[in-house]
């Protein structure tokens, strides 16, 4: 395999500060056309990006990767006009930077502002979905941003048809090609590189992939990281829940998609309401065809659950598995949470509004739902049109980051001569 | 001197978590009656205090420590009353924690809303200025922090003085005593320990004292960090500018207190007025007692300046000495800001808005100004009631950071049993 050498790499960091300067004062029109000309020519290159994906899947089987691999470097037809609808989609949203989000008078006369301004070059590392570089090329350029793109070696043909279809949007609208580069191999030096900040020309990095490359990232990166490392997430089902909604919720929170970041991976219910709802839950849960591991009393309630071990409470299963047990009520579902969570998404069901209150306020997490399902841990699901990622960390961007968390800000100050007295 | 062992940082980290749990969810009322009850405590323990800083004064000059050092150390009957005041003003502030900024509702019905919540644990670490103590304590205690204190070895016997005033605070409020814990020695193996996060404890590390010590938090960090290197403040003085404004604002720019991060190091003014504008700007500067180093063109207008070399651009001279010059209009101003700036504040001069507005959108500072001196770069003046420090980072907190700045949020979401569909 080739490698990218610290010279290009350096000279990528240096193309793209640059482009970030002209893009941070880009006419939102600019940016806007530039997404649309290039969901277009996703679009009309199809045929091309569809052959270049044969050739990473080609390679990718003969190196037998596992079918879950495949499924994710798989692009179809139906998935470029997802990849295109959802360019255009961003193309749509309103234009972050620039927006005023407070503003206040001081007695002596300063008019203070905060505005936001885009937060500069994103280092964006993935590995096998090749729309992740439709998806984070066009949120970084809706905010500004310029990006840089790593792709993993076995998406990189893929990645790079795609990222040509982005170029061609740029050129359209005059926006610098360097606004969005593609790495153009897919070594792990690269992203050492990347980690070390370029000599300052990278502002965040994002990684979007398995726990080993987020573990990486966090653990090698200089600069600031956006990421979640996992997603252990809870349903809580309190003694005054509603039992037909909690089977609901439940079922959707595991099942709806299991290998996504807000799939529910423990259940939790009161001790009040055992003996009615432990045996209704976990049977819809089973029945629905998840393998359930649970504490004596779950398995006292369905003898088709399994025993679970510790290791399973606070496991990330990322599959149709879930750990079930009984807590002592609110305090002990939130002493669990806190124990074994992630701090990313947890949820009550109770027709309690003082308990769902406690609840909503006491949970540390980046988001906490009451009623509802956790598959909505999702920025497209929080109306933010899109999401370039999940983030758990306690700045900046926390939660879905779409394109305003993708910025920054800045005080603007407007006086009329003012000095400051001694 | 004694150094604080890694046992005793970890259990230092591991009590300020656990007061973080606690503090989050404390009632406004408890927090601001801590506060309240450490503002008396200071006024009634001055002579405890004095007579511990009469100590650590004894013996920095003892050690021989230059005039500014002293002064930095020095507590007086006013500065302690000062400090007592703050503590107020602080507890007087509205609280941060629980107020929701955000909400909307989807098209699902699921109500969404960003809450306040604080960061968790501050790792602060300070040098001289014993009232950080206070000051820090009471910021962190606010916004529903806990905070770990660590004073420079030189401060050591004021800071603890004081500090037993807040644990007074505390324990008048039944708040944890954990909650403002003071490291009990200021050796550099304390802050190395504080700098790798503590295993998790410290969420920031915010540093406040030289060059020296932001460098190497900068540096050793494994935790986000809340700071500015240096503050490289221009100021620019456009064709369009009212002369007599300018002279004022340059004046104090630079000469109200040259050893505040937002003090003027540069004047830049515009080559189609230099011919009558750098004689006054400069001369008002020297007659105030300010050294000018300027360009040639500058030299050339008041032979009392200094010619400037290559290492007075961009320098942060913290004193009364400004580096001047002419560049060709907005563009050259904005080049040489661009260039020799440290992202921290800068200003412009003019009665033209269009410039204005240009300078304030295109310059990538955390704060930019105009009309109006670059030493209103501060947290108080900016009606945030007081600051912890100014920050140049680009994400979460950047310009002064006051309690909001001290918090982080969350998402609630209130539902009525929705699920995601496929």
């Amino acid at each position: 395999m080739t490698t990218t050498t610290p010279a290009t790499m350096a000279a990528i960091g240096t193309a793209a500060r640059a482009a970030a300067r002209t893009l941070a004062l880009a006419a939102p029109a600019a940016k806007a056309d530039a997404l649309r000309a290039a969901a277009a020519a996703i679009r009309d290159g199809a045929a091309v990006i569809l052959a270049a994906n044969a050739r990473d899947l080609e390679a990718a089987r003969a190196a037998g990767r596992p079918g879950s691999f495949i499924d994710r470097l798989t692009l179809t037809p139906a998935r470029i006009e997802a990849m295109a609808a959802g360019v255009e989609a961003v193309a749509a949203l309103p234009d972050p930077v620039g927006a005023t989000t407070a503003t206040w008078t001081r007695p002596n006369g300063l008019a203070i502002s905060r505005v936001r301004v885009p937060l500069g070059v994103i280092g964006m590392i993935f590995e096998s979905r090749p729309n992740v570089t439709a998806d984070a090329g066009a949120l970084c350029l809706k905010s500004g941003n310029a990006v840089i793109l790593r792709a993993g070696s076995e998406s990189m043909n893929s990645a790079a048809a795609i990222h040509r279809c982005l170029q061609a949007g740029l050129a359209a609208a005059e926006l610098p090609k360097a606004a969005i580069q593609l790495v153009p191999t897919g070594d792990r030096q690269a992203v050492g590189l990347m980690l070390s900040g370029l000599d300052g020309a990278i502002d965040v990095i994002i990684p979007r992939g398995g726990r080993s490359l987020v573990e990486r990232v966090q653990k090698e990166a200089r600069v600031p990281v956006f990421a979640h490392l996992e997603g252990i997430v809870h349903v809580y089902v309190d003694k005054a829940a509603d039992l037909e909604m909690a089977k609901r919720l439940v079922v959707n929170a595991k099942l709806r998609r299991t290998g996504v970041c807000g799939a529910a991976e423990g259940l939790l219910v009161d001790r009040a309401v055992a003996d009615t709802f432990l045996k209704p839950l976990i049977g819809s849960l089973i029945e629905a065809g998840c393998e359930v591991r649970g504490d004596s009393a779950s398995v006292a309630a369905d003898a088709r659950a399994k025993p679970a071990t510790d290791a399973d409470w606070g496991h990330e299963f990322l599959d149709a598995i879930i750990a079930a047990r009984v807590v002592d009520g609110l305090d002990g579902a939130m002493a669990h949470i806190a124990r074994y969570g992630s701090q990313h998404t947890d949820c009550i069901v109770t027709d309690d509004a003082a308990t769902a209150e406690r609840f909503l306020r006491e949970v540390d997490s980046a988001i906490v739902l009451h009623n509802a399902s956790t598959q909505f841990a999702d920025g497209g699901e929080f109306g933010m049109g899109a999401e370039i990622g999940i983030a758990t960390g306690r700045f900046h961007a926390r939660g879905p980051v779409g394109v305003e968390q993708l910025t920054t800000f800045k005080y603007q100050v407007r006086g009329a001569g003012q000095v400051r007295p001694v």
